[in-house]
C-alpha cells in the first residue's frame, strides 16, 4: 500500500486550486506582504485581531481569482496585487461581521475572532479593514475599480440582510435562497475576477465574461459548501458538520427536503429549523431525510449547472495554462469531498 | 412674564446652529431627499432600519458643515449635496455600530435601532450604508474626496478600537483620551468640512483651514458632550444623565477627577468605573467629586481652547454670513446647557 500511495504523490497532494495558486505564487507572496503591511495601525488591537484571522488562513481563493483573472487578461503591471489584497480585506471584514451576526465560536476549526477578542472588537476591526480597503483602492486610483467594489460591498450587505430576513423560514424559495448566496458569496467572487480585467484595461466583453465566471463559480462554491455541512463524508474526515442545522440556517438542501417532504417531515423541519427545538438524533434525521429526497445530490446538480455557465463564460479567452487552471477549479469546487 | 418671553421669541427659539442650518436650508432639503432615495434597497429591512435611525433625526450637524464649508468656499454646483449625504451615511453607519458595541438601548431618548431591530441587523445595515456611501462618492467621481473620506473612516474605526482598549481604565491619560475623541468624533467633522473645499476646487491652504476648523470644533463638541453626561442642569431639563458613568466610559471629567483625587476617591473611581460595581448614590458622588475638583468646569475650559483654534482656522476666509454663523456655532457647541 505504501508503494502505491507513493507512486504519484502529486496526484494525491495537489488540487486544481493548488495548481492555480502555483501559477500566481509570486504575485500571491507579494499580496500577503501587502496584507500584512496595510493592516498595520498604531492601535495594537487592530493588527492583533486582523493578524489572527488573516493568519488563520483560508485558501486566499478570492485574491487568487483576481491575480489569475489579471493574468488571463495578459496584465503585466503590479496593481493587481493591491487589488487582490483589497479583495481579501473586504472578505476578511465580512467574515468578522458574519461571525458576530452568526454568533459563531469557530471558524475553520479554530476559535473565531469574536470568541477570542469579543464581538465589539470584531465589529470595529471589520470596519477598519473595510475602510482600509477603500483607502488602498484610492491609492490604485481607478474609479472603475472603486465602482465595482463599492457596489459589491453594498450587494454583500444586502445579501446578508436578506439572509437574516429569511432565516429560520422553512418556506424560503429556491429563488430567494439563490438571491441570498448571490449577494453574500458570489458577488465578491464576481467582482474579484472582474477587477482583473479592469486593471488590465480590457474591453467590456472580457470584464463581463470574468464577472460571469466569478458569479457562477461563487454560486456553485456556496451550494457545495451548504452540502458539505450535512455530508457524512465530511464527518468521517473529522470536519464539523451540522453548523447550519444547529443555527437553523435555511440552505438549498433544506429547501429541497422541505418541499419534497410529507406533512410529518415538514413538521420536523419546522420544529428543528424554525423553533430551533433540537434533540439528539435530529441532525441524523435531517441527513436521512435529505438522502431520501436526494436533496444533497440535487444541490450538487444545481452547482454543476452554475459551473457549466462559469465554464462557458471563459470561452472567449484563448487557451493558456491559467485558463485551463481556472476551468479545472470549477470542477474542483463542485467535486470537493462530500 | 408671558409678555417678556414673547418679546423676542427668535432669541429664545433659534440657536446659532439653527442660523447656520437656515443659511443652507435649500441644500439641506436636497440632502435629505438624497439620503432617503439612496438608502433604498429591494431588501426591505434596509430602508426600514435606516429610515428609523435617519428619521430619529439629530441635527444633521455634519452635513450642514459640509454644505456651509462649500458655501464658504464659494461653491456654486450641486456635488456638495451628495457629499453631505455621504457624510451623513458614514455617520449613521458608525452610530449603528456604536450602539451595538456600547450595548445601548437608547439613542436621543428613543429606543436605539439595535434595541428595535436587533444587533445583527444593525451591524449589517451599517455595512450597507457604509458601502453605499462609497458608491455615491464614486458617482461624484473625485479621488481626493474618496481619499479623505476613506481615510476618515479608517481613523474613526481606529478611534473606536482605541476607546475599547482604554475602556474602564481609570488611569487613561488626557492625551490618550484626546486620541480617542479625535478619531471617533473629530475626524469626521474635519473631513466633512474639508470636502467642502475640495468640491469647490480651492487651494490646499483652505482645505487645511477647514479641516482644522472641523477637527477642533469636533474635539470641543465631544468634550462638552462628555460634560453634559454629568451635568446637573441636563438632569433638570429631563435629559438622560449618567450613561457614560454606568458604562464605565472613561471621559475627560473622569480623567481629571481621578488624577486630582485622593486615594479614597481613586478607590471609588476604580470600583465604579473599572469593576462597574455601582450602587444608589454613586452617580451623585461622582458628580460631587467632579464639582470638588472642577473637573467639569475645566473640561469646558479645554473645549474653549480647541474652540479658539477652530476660530483662528477660519481667519483666512473673508467675512460673510456663513463664516459668521460657523464661528458662532463654535461658541454654541461649547455653551450648550451644562
Amino acid at each position: 500500500m505504501a508503494v502505491v500511495t507513493n507512486l504519484d504523490p502529486k496526484r494525491r497532494k495537489t488540487t486544481p486550486l493548488d495548481d492555480l495558486t502555483a501559477l500566481v505564487s509570486d504575485d500571491l507572496s507579494a499580496v500577503n506582504e501587502l496584507i500584512l503591511r496595510h493592516m498595520h495601525s498604531p492601535v495594537e488591537l487592530i493588527p492583533q485581531l486582523a493578524g489572527y484571522i488573516v493568519a488563520a488562513g483560508g485558501k486566499r481563493l478570492r485574491p487568487v481569482l483576481t491575480l489569475a483573472s489579471a493574468g488571463l487578461c495578459g496584465y503585466r503591471g503590479e496593481n493587481h496585487r493591491m487589488l487582490a489584497a483589497v479583495v481579501e480585506f473586504i472578505h476578511t471584514a465580512t467574515l468578522l461581521h458574519d461571525d458576530v451576526v452568526d454568533e459563531s465560536d469557530l471558524r475553520r476549526g479554530l476559535a473565531s475572532a469574536n470568541a477570542v477578542f469579543g464581538n465589539k472588537a470584531s465589529v470595529l476591526v471589520g470596519d477598519f479593514l473595510f475602510s482600509r480597503a477603500f483607502e488602498l483602492m484610492v491609492e490604485v486610483g481607478s474609479l472603475d475599480v472603486l465602482r465595482i467594489l463599492s457596489r459589491a460591498s453594498a450587494v454583500i450587505a444586502e445579501g446578508e440582510v436578506l439572509q437574516l430576513q429569511t432565516s429560520n423560514d422553512t418556506e424560503t424559495s429556491e429563488q430567494a435562497y439563490l438571491e441570498v448566496i448571490k449577494g453574500k458569496t458570489a458577488e465578491l467572487f464576481a467582482a474579484a475576477c472582474r477587477v482583473g480585467a479592469v486593471v488590465a484595461g480590457r474591453p467590456p466583453a472580457e470584464e463581463v465574461a470574468l464577472y460571469d465566471y466569478g458569479m457562477n463559480l461563487g454560486i456553485a462554491f456556496q451550494l457545495v459548501d451548504d452540502v458539505l455541512d450535512y455530508s457524512a463524508k465530511q464527518a468521517k474526515l473529522g470536519k464539523t458538520v451540522g453548523d447550519d442545522f444547529r443555527e437553523g440556517k435555511i440552505t438549498l438542501p433544506v429547501v429541497l427536503a422541505f418541499r419534497r417532504g410529507n406533512d410529518e417531515e415538514r413538521a420536523f423541519w419546522r420544529r428543528t429549523m424554525e423553533d430551533l427545538e433540537q434533540a439528539d438524533g435530529d441532525l441524523e434525521r435531517a441527513q436521512h431525510l435529505m438522502a431520501r429526497h436526494d436533496a444533497l445530490r440535487d444541490t450538487v446538480e444545481r452547482a454543476r449547472h452554475y459551473g457549466a455557465i462559469a465554464r462557458d463564460a471563459l470561452g472567449l479567452f484563448a487557451d493558456a495554462p491559467v485558463k485551463r487552471a481556472m476551468l479545472e477549479v470549477i470542477d474542483f469546487v463542485i467535486d470537493r469531498d462530500y
